[in-house]
């Protein structure tokens, strides 16, 4: 897995009561009130377990909030361009699985009107099993890597990085593909997970909506990494639109078939998602919970850096559970106890990702805030007939 | 993980009714009757899966069966030498935060008498987090790569096997150390496994006893990996006594505190074993139901060698279980499923193991035995007073 520690962040000296209301349009305007610091937020017991990571782009220099009319429909294109990832990180086999058999057998993904391109991210990482060859995939989409005057030995990632934004890119550009679905797995007990970047995005909350209450009863949690003043480096940011699947617990190097099936799903809902938008069914204003990333947390470790505790079992596998002042965090091997001493009930994921341990994160701690999205409706309807409405699909 | 792949072996013909009765000194006998080919008992409904692994080594030249009166008692030497081996896989972390931490703070694994030496076994793949660098430890314990006279570029796991060999052995002679307990991780949901290698050795059965009925009520299996023929070449194998000590199921590069705990139990409970041991206690004979390996069923694969299917969600966590005739066993992303067609019941295990994809390896069959162990007590009590009787320990 892997796809927000670059764009964690911290809101310091927030009292949220309760879930947070944010308009899709608004969030910049929330982000830009006066913090404050104020260490029992987020604060640990031990020294070395709580870090401030505050990213270096102030969230208060965020640009000023869009002066969008809630009421008013968004009336987009429709959708002609959409592709899915498998192995953008390679030991994360279940997209790995799903994109390989699409390749040979793609009637499952076929939409009319759509090219749904399966492709297989990191070829050579695949094949080796592992997350990268020389850096991680998913961190170098920026426009320094993307750029091709780079001099010296380019790392194998970076060349990827090149071809895939000149397949499904070029980045920012009209000609970018309309929507990514990258898939990954986590060890983490985060269930299917879809991850956001962008809480002003109409179509994407609308389709996590739509995702969600696909999928429902099953928990279907949406993970926002939104960072304003940092431009997402991620695989999928090459889109206009794109949705992170992250789905677990699996093990890296390790295909269930219980887990595939829930991605396999998901999939299938964001397609079928974007065919209803296309045929010009018209999706009404919606409003989403997600859980926004506030901090990560490290391991404690000792003076060499080795783990000098580790998540304590009431910790583990609670992804998405509340953590509650004086709640355990870690347990060190002589049996001492960290525990979290913010002041505010936060929810943890993304614990215990293996592949995280080299990135000093233990956990992700999140808020819950909720998002809405304009209606939305596809501009190619022109049959004259009236258009489907939302309650038809559902 | 990973401890008998190189063992794993197929008694063709065998029509176990219930659990097998071998005594420890028998298990040759057992082996050396006539075998017959029948297809129906290994067979698979699709190509592929089921393959025909049996070791060149065949079972029936196996030598005689050694004539052991089992109502005498074994008089042993104390356990003077003890050695526990963390990192033979670098990724599988609870060995190696086990040893790094007794490495530190000994106190817990100090016994009287005995001299008990935590190792990291294979220190540069802990410190990348990977199964090994050129070659796996694990398997190169035997005389050739222990040996001196190889030329050219040498692996750095058979210079690291060399190593070890000169610290706790050597193989084979009365200098080796008298036990080592090596520490390992799997994928699969096994829970805490005992792998044996040797079906008669009285001590080792006699200790496998004592752990199992520490832990209880929680089930913990014993894996026999004997093959008559073959001169084992785990990591362990330099001791004169050894146990595999397999905990899951917990991704690689991932610490889990549940797991770690009880692997903890396991060596707390061996070592407390050889304690009572050396103090004198007297062990009356016993049995054992161990998992005795049969075959490794690989996953179905198309024509280049990539996965076809992959292990169907009722065998999925099911290590231990009884696979029935015509149970599911695999299934294929469009829906296919790959069928048990043996004849009789077998017991699953490492069932979808991470390390064991490179390794043609989704499951290993095995069949129950019951393994019999003859008394045994220490000849270092001297001191005139009557020995403890097992009664007393438990």
């Amino acid at each position: 897995m892997g796809d927000y520690d670059n764009s964690t962040m911290r809101i310091r000296g927030k009292k949220p009561t309760g879930t947070q209301m944010v308009r899709a349009d608004k969030v910049r305007m929330r982000w830009s009130r006066g913090v404050k610091t104020r260490r029992g937020h987020h604060g640990m017991k031990k020294g070395g377990a709580g870090v401030d990571l505050r990213h270096p782009f102030d969230r208060t220099a965020a640009g000023p909030p869009l002066a969008v009319n809630m009421a008013a429909s968004s009336t987009l294109s429709a959708i002609h361009k959409v592709a899915i990832f498998g192995g953008t990180h390679g030991n994360e086999l279940s997209g790995v699985l799903l994109v390989k058999h699409w390749l040979k057998h793609g009637g499952e993904i076929t939409k009319p009107g759509m090219e749904v391109r399966p492709f297989i991210a990191n070829p050579k990482a695949v094949e080796k099993c592992v997350r990268y060859i020389d850096t991680d995939l998913n961190r170098v989409f920026d426009s320094e890597s993307l750029s091709n005057d780079r001099t010296g030995k380019i790392p194998y990632e970076i060349t990827q990085a090149q071809k895939i934004n000149s397949l499904f890119g070029p980045k920012g550009s009209k000609d970018a593909y309309d929507v990514i679905l990258d898939l990954h797995n986590t060890t983490a007990h985060m269930g299917a997970t879809l991850i956001l970047e962008n809480s002003r995005d109409n179509f994407t909350i609308q389709m996590c909506n739509y995702i969600q209450k696909s999928m429902a009863p099953e928990h279907c949690p949406v993970l926002l990494i939104e960072h304003p003043g940092v431009k997402y480096t991620t695989t999928r940011s090459i889109a206009k639109h794109s949705i992170g699947i992250e789905v677990g617990p699996q093990p890296q190097g390790v295909i269930r078939a219980d887990i595939l099936h829930k991605m396999r799903k998901v999939v299938k809902y964001a397609l079928d998602f974007m065919n209803h938008f296309n045929e010009g069914t018209a999706f009404p204003s919606c409003s989403i919970e997600v859980y926004s990333v506030l901090e990560k947390i490290d391991y404690p470790r000792n003076n060499i850096g080795d783990l000098s505790a580790i998540i304590h079992p009431s910790l583990q596998d609670q992804d998405w559970k509340p953590l509650n002042p004086g709640d355990p965090m870690f347990i060190s091997l002589d049996g001492k106890v960290t525990c979290y001493e913010g002041e505010n009930t936060v929810y943890p994921t993304f614990v215990n990702e293996a592949a995280y341990y080299e990135k000093t994160q233990a956990f992700a701690k999140t808020e819950k805030v909720t998002l809405s999205a304009q209606s939305i409706q596809s501009v190619t309807l022109g049959s004259g007939e009236p258009p489907a409405s939302l309650s038809t699909v559902f």
